[in-house]
């Protein structure tokens, strides 16, 4: 029952350990090498327009007790994986840390989850595949999808057909924890909306925004899952839509932005998997809470000290953005998507996004 | 558009308004008395077997400026809900609040979210008629269904009839923010098994184990949102499903089955329309942590403390829970349910869930 990509993963998994009986023919003590994982280690790929690791690595190696431990934890989770893959079956992190405990060796058990979730970044970065391949499950769950998409999702049960305006409730389409069981059957969307709050995202389904605008509403929910992040790259690379980003007005919320245009300095071995770095951001801009006199708070030091940072962080370093924060530094206020309300319930979708989306060249 | 129960729930805010106007003609100071919100002042129902408040009330009278201010947001707040009503519209908590700025009387402003989120929950008891029949929309969105199960949802696009097996994804069918949109058509289901974990509900649905044992697997998401706690309670009522709630082993988890089962302090009013007090607790027990030898961790200050005011909280006072709970007291450990991986991940659903669904007599 495992497909063609399940067989290439187990086989990518299978090559790291067989490395360490190569070196042992070879006289050498067996080791692993991975790149080093911090803000100086990360680089702008020109090609693919994402973050990604540098050259630096550091060395995983059976020179010393503790690294010998580490290497036989390797390659008794890569046992288990490539035994999940066989068997076509799936499993959370939490869950490979408790497994641990019923392995024969008490060397290898996991002393705590910070340990096995380390691990299995190390083996994706290593192996070039990505935790969903090994299928290993995330813990958070993905979002939801409202709009003219239609799609066939290959599930445990057989296969679904669902459009995902006219076969789902008011709640929409829950994406699945792997979003590439899906495949897009065809749209009717001209760009996708990715949405902050759950307020917000309601009101555009009651004000049925995605049918007047041809948009693909997808929940972010806060700071996005991996698989949110995965289906909405997908979404624009095999069906060409525009995305859209819009979050509240505060450093905190350009993250999450950030999360969906560039990914994650711990994760930015995956950028060319999660992150869509065409992604524009809609809203709300410091320059909205200006120009359409939005209710809003006062900057608190931890927002002064973020949008700092962020004016230091490569990835925000464009025009756009250091016009934008040095803006919010200067008013020194910050605002919610739903501070919109404010001059009316229609507001948002009669005036603010139209206006904005024109201004962007999507509509 | 506006159904006959929308009618119901504007004649009930009219009603309150036009109290008002009748104070006045009796020469009265104009005034609303709402049941006092305490722990102290909420008193068992003997039969709805849900805890309720009791008899004293705090009065919201317009004989001070400050009390005067809280009635007249309350006149324009009744005003807005009306009208929402009537157009069969709706919005959010976070809209009122950013929409009071919109109202032509800077007075009936609200000054902070608390005060409208307040006023709301004011008018919920003193009406009768919950939130969701204001067409006040929660902020945090409900959880998602996994089994056999058919129903009908009244959406604003027309109605959707969904097999909550045959018809989703792996994802499951999302519920929507109210769900008295929905309608029972038939259920092969024997129970509910209503889930804290993401991890522990895929796992479930990976494992089959809504087909094998005809459950209605329901995703909690941790403390669960109303639309959540209000579908499990119409499951139980209109199609007399045993509940089973299925939580980490410690004392935060047991409060997640005490708003199923009782409901909260905070929502005594709606205990009748959100709490089902048949739900019974699966686990993890103390109990099972020391004989299935689960891997735990010890009990922190703030579990222990949260442990003894279990003890004291009415809603615990059953020999049941007095003997669990002394029971952890005792062995000082938790445990989570992903634990339970440490046989195995089918541990679960081939020995776990089933010996303890035989020992509670549901299979």
């Amino acid at each position: 029952m495992s497909t063609e990509s399940d067989q290439q993963a187990r086989e990518q998994l299978i090559d790291l350990a067989a490395q360490f009986y190569d070196q042992f023919e070879l006289g050498e003590i067996p080791h692993m090498s991975v790149p080093t994982r911090t803000k100086t280690n990360i680089e702008y790929d020109e090609d693919e327009k994402v973050w990604v690791y540098g050259d630096r690595t550091s060395k995983r190696s059976a020179n010393s007790v503790r690294g010998a431990r580490k290497l036989l934890k390797a390659v008794y989770t890569i046992e288990f994986l490539a035994e999940q893959l066989e068997e076509d079956r799936s499993s959370t992190l939490r869950e490979l840390y408790y497994l641990s405990e019923s392995w024969d060796n008490d060397e290898a058990q996991f002393s705590d989850q910070d340990e096995s979730n380390g691990l299995i970044e190390d083996l994706e970065i290593v192996s070039g595949v990505t935790r969903e391949d090994f299928h290993m499950r995330p813990e958070e769950s993905g979002a939801t999808i409202m709009g003219p998409l239609h799609l066939r999702e290959q599930t445990r049960r057989g296969e679904r057909e669902i459009h995902c305006q006219e076969d789902v409730g008011e709640g929409g389409y829950q994406i699945p924890n792997n979003p590439d069981t899906i495949e897009f059957l065809g749209t009717d969307a001209d760009f996708i909306l990715a949405v902050e709050t759950g307020g917000m995202r309601d009101r555009l389904v009651e004000n049925g925004f995605d049918d007047e605008y041809n948009a693909l509403i997808v929940h972010l929910k806060g700071q996005p899952a991996r698989a949110t992040r995965r289906i909405t790259r997908r979404l624009h690379d095999e069906l060409g839509l525009p995305v859209t980003v819009f979050t509240d007005g505060d450093p905190w919320s350009y993250r999450i932005y950030g999360s969906v245009a560039y990914g994650s300095i711990k994760s930015a071995h995956l950028s060319e998997y999660l992150a869509t770095p065409e992604a524009q951001f809609i809203g709300i801009q410091p320059a909205d809470i200006v120009e359409y006199d939005l209710p809003n708070d006062p900057l608190s030091d931890s927002d002064i000290n973020a949008l700092e940072n962020e004016l230091t962080d490569p990835r925000f370093q464009t025009d756009y953005w250091e016009e934008q924060i040095e803006l919010q530094l200067e008013i020194e206020k910050k605002s919610e998507q739903q501070a919109l309300a404010s001059h009316g319930l229609d507001f948002v979708t009669d005036t603010y996004l139209p206006e904005r989306l024109d201004e962007m060249g999507i509509i």
